[in-house]
């Protein structure tokens, strides 16, 4: 059994019926595992994580985004995060030995069904992007490039869908690919001005100069009065995440700012979090083999 | 199968090929997992940490210690740590469900054994301490009170062994428990001298202001000419790895000393560097139920 991680983004993160009705749509595949559902009011937008078996990662995408395709009307939709769609990100992620390319060609054949079935038009990004300038998703939809600009823009050349029509429906479009393992990290700031927090965010930023492998957005929090840096990492391993977080403090200080907490949204895998305290504590010769639970598993299967 | 946890540490930490020995003499027994092993030459002592089926802890223990008074004379053992005897601590300490009242009791049933079959005097510690002065092992044997002044002292009441004769053979004598896990936590600071050291050790342990669940000793590893505060954390739950890094820190800032590095000595369980890692992110909602391999695991119980 090959392993494939989904991490489908839709655009509800007020209404739980809703977002429950979309999971039972997804758990209702066979071999699908829900490991996490996340939503966040501020952003208007929910996160569900699930794994299954590779042969049926298409069947639950697509189960996903036709039940949100049915409740979630982007005419109506507001909301803190850019979107192009109800079911606005979906990427299949492999785990184990499951290779990139595997990922890939189900996303490709997700992407067909969704246009075909659904007359969604999808775009395929990341790992499967049919252009270059389709492989970062923030190049395809952002702040000032979202559902409602797409409208006016699909019948550009350059707006061309990979699947469905040149017309957005109330169902918006959907951007389907395959990418490695991410890490959805906010660091919560004590100020409530957001100009600050984009200049935090631009410093941050791989485009802007910042920390290769981070994608970040500052996003006010309306409910807290506070300031959020929202960030993608998506190489853990290269950029780890204490590395973002003091990033973020440091940038913040010049205004008198600082973090007041931060959080992981949906997954993460344990090696970020030992990274961490790695680095913190200065565990320079540390070995993971020392953790005790590894070290029992390990010898179980001798 | 109820797992059991055994630590014994051993009185020698130069010579391989005898810590080998023991080594082999300990996993002869069935059902025996060595999971590490750890030597050190400026304490001149090993630590073997393995994990067995209860009913065979007592053998397996008492075969290290049997093959470990073969092996290593006291008289001419010289090291940086305090030490009772060849065979010098043996601790066991409960896994999973396992009860410590059954530590405890395969403490007294080890205890008997090594006294009577081996002639060692055996002095009961921690959980299994039969005198409420012998719970705290420091308070039994330490840099002031180690091999040679036990020699003199054990016809005295106060010094009379649980188990085995008033006598101190070249084995030495040997401190057998129950425990909770400990973690073996040592930071090395910018200084070579050992007195300011001392003081550091000083304000990190329990018993003169530090902090509780703390045993601390300073050491000057002549290898590298640098101080090591080494330390005990005997319930890592309450007093986290994080605390004791941060005020090492802070006391040695005073002497303009600084950590260069920490190490944790043979196993640590995930969740203790997961506590630091939240601690210095200031991931305050975190949940470990977002850690992908327990998401997984989870799942597949289901």
């Amino acid at each position: 059994m090959t392993l494939i991680e989904c991490v489908p983004n839709f655009s509800e993160g007020r209404d739980k019926s809703k977002v429950d009705q979309i999971k039972s749509a997804i758990s209702a595949i066979p071999t699908v595992r829900i490991l996490d559902v996340e939503m966040d009011s501020n952003h208007n937008r929910s996160v569900i994580t699930f794994v299954c078996d590779d042969g049926k990662a298409v069947e639950a995408a697509f189960a996903g985004i036709k039940k949100a395709a049915e409740l979630i009307d982007m005419d109506k939709h507001t909301g803190e995060h850019p979107r192009f769609g109800a079911a606005d990100v979906i990427p299949f992620v492999p785990l184990d030995d499951t290779k990139m390319s595997r990922c890939v060609q189900l996303a490709r054949e997700l992407g067909k069904r969704v246009g075909d079935e659904l007359n969604i038009p999808v775009f395929l990004y990341a790992e499967a992007a049919t252009r270059p300038e389709r492989a970062d998703l923030a190049a395809i939809r952002n702040k000032s490039f979202q559902y409602e600009q797409l409208k006016g823009a699909i019948k550009e050349e350059k707006w061309k869908p990979d699947f469905g029509p040149s017309e957005v429906g109330k169902a918006g479009a959907s951007i389907i690919g395959a990418r490695d393992f991410l890490i959805a990290y906010n660091v919560n700031l004590n100020i409530s001005d957001v100009e600050i927090g984009k200049k935090i965010a631009s410093a941050l930023r791989a485009r802007d100069g910042g920390l290769t492998f981070v994608k970040a957005l500052a996003f006010y929090l309306k409910d807290r009065n506070i300031v959020q840096i929202s960030m993608n990492l998506t190489n853990f391993r290269k950029t780890p995440i204490y590395r973002a977080y003091e990033l973020v403090k440091l940038e913040a200080s010049r205004y008198g700012a600082y973090p007041i907490e931060s959080e992981i949204v949906g997954l993460v895998p344990e090696q970020a979090l030992i990274d961490a305290a790695k680095f913190y504590l200065q565990l320079n010769g540390f070995d993971e083999h020392n953790l005790i639970e590894r070290k029992i598993n390990e010898n179980v299967s001798e």
